[in-house]
C-alpha cells in the first residue's frame, strides 16, 4: 500500500461493513447487525466512525420490518475509485463509485512501448477529464492500475517486463499516487482482470477460480479461498512461458516452444501470414493483400468463414492451451476456469476445443464440477478489477 | 474431523500455546505472554483451562529472568498422538508425544491390495502394540491416517483410488476412530509427507513449498501460506498424471504419456527391464537373470556402477520431471521444491538433472531463489507428518 494518508477502515467490523455495502448494496442497520453477528450498539458505534471517516454513514429511513424502525446505511455518494487499465497498444480508464459501479469510462490509443513518461500522464489526464465531467462532486479515495508485464506487487514496480522497455523499476505506483493524492496498488493485466471477474463476472461467487488470458500473450490469474494468489515472487501464473513442444518456434523470451509462442495473438499473426503466403488459405491470402498484415482477428473471422486452415488453427491453438491447462487442473483442482482476453472472441470454436482436451484428460474428480466458461466482462474486466483491488486495500484492515 | 469428543484447543489463545509449545518445546509464562502479545492474567486462565483439558499445564519453575519468578508450561508428559503411514507394500505406525517426537515406530509389509478389512486391523494392531510398551502412562488423543490414494478429505475417505481395490468409499477415518476412540483425520500419502517435511524436514521454515514423491508413482503436496492446499475437490497435486507425452506409453489411468507413465518405479522396472531383454544392459540382464525381476533400486544401483543405460534412464526421468516442474514453477511459483520418496534415493544424479530442467526452463524471477532439495527424512515423513495434520487440527479452534 502506498504511503499515503487515506480514508479506509480502522476495525475488522468496520472492513467488513464496507465489504457488504460494497457487494451488496445499502443494508439497514438491524440487518448490518444481523449479518455481522454483532449487537446494534457496535453497529452504531462503527458506522458513526464511517460517517467522520467520509466513507460511509446513513441515507435514509430503513422499511419497517415490524420491529424497531432502523436506518439504512450506504455509501457516501462522493465517494470515486479509478480503474486503469494499461495494455499494450491500448489504456482504459473508469470511475466507479463506492460500490465499483462505472459512473464513466474512456480508451485511447497508446504505446506501451514509449515509456511511463509518456503514458502514465495520458491515464492521469484521462482520469481527471472523467472526475471533471462528475455532475456531483466527488473524491477519489483510491486508484488501482493494470500493466501488460510482471510487477512487484509489495514495491508496486514493473520487474523486467518484455513488451514494456523502459518500465523496469520505475515507480508506477507512487508516482500515480503523488500525482492523484490517494494511495494506488499496481499489479499486472491478468491479475487485475481476475479480480474484475470476481467482482462482477461470470466468477462472481467463486472463491477458487482460474482466469486464462489469452491475448497477444498468454497469462493466468490464481484466486485461492477467494485472495489473489500472487506466488512467493509476485510472478505467478506465468503460463505463456511454460513449455509444451521442446522443438517449438523460438519465443519471445529466448526459449523454446513456450505456449505462447504456439497460440496467442502474436503467433497466430505469424502462423496466419506464413500459411497465406505458402498459398495454404485463400482467405487468409485475400486479407493479407488487402492489408498488408494479418491479425488473430483475421483469423477468426476467417474461421468463421469456414476457411478450413484457419479452423485448423484455432483448434490446435486450443488443444495446446487445453492440455496445459489440464496439467494445471491436475495440479490447483480449481472450481471454475474463465478464458478471456481478446484472442478468446475467437469463441466456441476455441473453448470446445479446450474443454474437450481439459475434460478428456484431467481426473474425473477434479472435472466432475468444473465449468470452463467465457468471460462476458470484455474490456471492463481490467478497469473495474483496478478499482477493486484498491477497494479490497481500503476495505480491509492493514 | 471425526465427531468424537476430544480434548482440543477451545480458544484462539489455547490454539497458539500449544502450537508454540510444538514447535518451539517448553516455555515460560512470562515468555509466551510476550510471544503471543496477551497479558499473563490472560496466560494464567488459558494455562488452568489447558490444565483441565489434560492437554497442557506447569512444568516446573523457570530459571530467573531477574524480574518476576515465572513457570515452565509443556504439554502433558502422557499425551500420545499415532502416525500411521499406508504405503502399497508397506505399513509405519509411529507413537509421538504432544511435541510430535517419535517414542516408538514399527513397520510391516503388507499388501494394500487386500483391502480395508486385512490393512487396518494390522494398523491397529501395531498401534496397539507400541502404546502398550510406552512405560510411562499414556493417552492416545489423535491419530493421523496416509493412504496411497485420493481421499476426500472432510469425508475421511479414499476415492476411486487405482491401486487400492476395495477402500473406495470406505469409512477409513471414522472405522479407525472408533477403534482408537479419539479423533482421526485421513488423508492421502503425499499430503501427509508434505506435513512431515513441513514439521521436521528441509521444508520446516518454508511457508510455500512444493513437496514432490517419486515413488511407485508421482504425486505433489502443495503448501501454501503455511497451510496444506488441498483443491475444490481434494485432489489437487495429482501430477503423475499430467501428459507430458502424448503418444506416450499407456498409463495405469488408461491415458496416453501421463509424467507417471514415463517416470516413476513403475515406468522405471518395466524400461529396465525391457532394455535388458533387448541386450542394451549387460548389468540390467545379469540382475534379471539373478532376481527374475528389476525394480528402481536395480536401476540405481546398476547407475551408480556406471551402466550408461542406466544412467540414461535416470537422466531422462530427471529431464521429464524437470519439465513438469518448470510448469508448475512457472504457475505457481514456489519458495522451495523437496524431492522424496524411494525414486528420489537414486539421489544427485536425478536431482541435478530436474535442477538443470527447471532453472534453465523457469522465468528467471521465479527460480532465483527457489531451492530444489532432497528429502532427508526418509520413511518419518509419513508417519510424523500424519500426526502432526491431527496435531494441526487439535491445537486449532473449529
Amino acid at each position: 500500500m502506498a504511503a499515503m494518508l487515506a480514508s479506509r477502515a480502522e476495525t475488522r467490523t468496520q472492513a467488513r461493513i464496507l465489504r457488504l455495502l460494497r457487494d451488496e448494496g445499502p443494508l439497514s442497520r438491524a440487518e448490518l447487525a444481523d449479518r455481522l453477528q454483532v449487537s446494534r450498539t457496535t453497529i452504531a458505534a462503527e458506522v458513526g466512525r464511517l460517517t467522520e471517516l467520509e466513507l460511509a454513514g446513513d441515507a435514509g429511513p430503513a422499511t419497517s420490518r415490524g420491529g424497531r424502525r432502523s436506518t439504512i446505511v450506504d455509501f457516501r455518494a462522493d465517494l470515486r475509485f479509478a480503474g486503469v487499465d494499461i495494455g499494450a497498444t491500448s489504456l482504459g480508464v473508469a470511475i466507479t463509485d463506492g460500490r465499483l459501479r462505472v459512473l464513466a469510462k474512456a480508451a485511447e490509443e497508446i504505446d506501451v512501448r514509449e515509456g511511463p513518461e509518456s503514458v502514465l500522464p495520458t491515464a492521469l489526464r484521462i482520469t481527471r477529464e472523467l472526475l471533471a465531467e462528475q455532475e456531483s462532486p466527488h473524491r477519489l479515495v483510491g486508484a488501482g492500475v493494470g500493466v501488460p508485464g510482471p510487477v512487484d506487487f509489495d514495491r508496486g514496480v514493473p520487474v523486467s517486463p518484455p513488451i514494456m522497455p523502459g518500465w523496469d523499476g520505475y515507480p508506477v505506483r507512487d508516482a500515480m499516487a503523488r500525482e492523484l493524492g490517494c494511495p494506488v496498488l499496481l499489479d499486472n493485466d491478468v491479475n487485475v482482470m481476475t479480480l474484475g471477474e470476481q467482482h462482477s463476472g461470470v466468477a462472481r461467487s467463486a472463491q477458487n477460480f482460474l482466469f486464462v488470458k489469452i491475448g497477444t500473450g498468454i497469462g493466468c490469474g490464481i484466486m485461492v479461498g477467494g485472495h489473489m494468489y500472487r506466488g512467493v515472487d509476485g510472478c505467478a501464473g506465468d503460463i505463456g512461458h511454460i513449455t509444451v513442444e521442446e522443438s517449438g518456434p523460438i519465443c519471445a523470451c529466448g526459449e523454446k516452444g513456450c505456449l505462447e509462442a504456439v497460440f496467442g495473438g502474436a503467433a497466430l499473426a505469424r502462423d496466419a501470414t506464413a500459411a497465406a503466403r505458402a498459398g495454404r488459405s485463400r482467405v487468409l491470402l485475400d486479407m493479407l493483400g488487402e492489408r498488408g498484415e494479418l491479425t488473430a482477428v483475421d483469423v477468426g473471422a476467417a474461421a468463421a468463414r469456414g476457411d478450413a486452415c484457419s479452423v485448423q488453427m484455432v483448434r490446435e491453438g486450443g488443444r495446446r492451451v487445453g492440455l496445459t491447462l489440464a496439467g494445471l487442473v491436475s495440479f490447483i483442482n480449481p472450481g471454475l476456469i474463465v478464458i478471456g482476453g481478446r484472442v478468446a472472441n475467437l469463441g466456441h470454436l476455441l473453448l470446445s476445443e479446450i474443454r474437450g482436451v481439459v475434460y478428456r484428460r484431467s481426473l474425473p474428480l477434479a472435472t466432475g464440477n468444473m465449468p470452463i466458461v467465457l468471460s462476458e466482462l470484455g474490456d471492463d474486466a481490467g478497469v473495474v478489477g483496478a478499482a477493486r483491488m484498491v477497494s479490497d486495500a481500503l476495505y480491509a484492515v492493514e
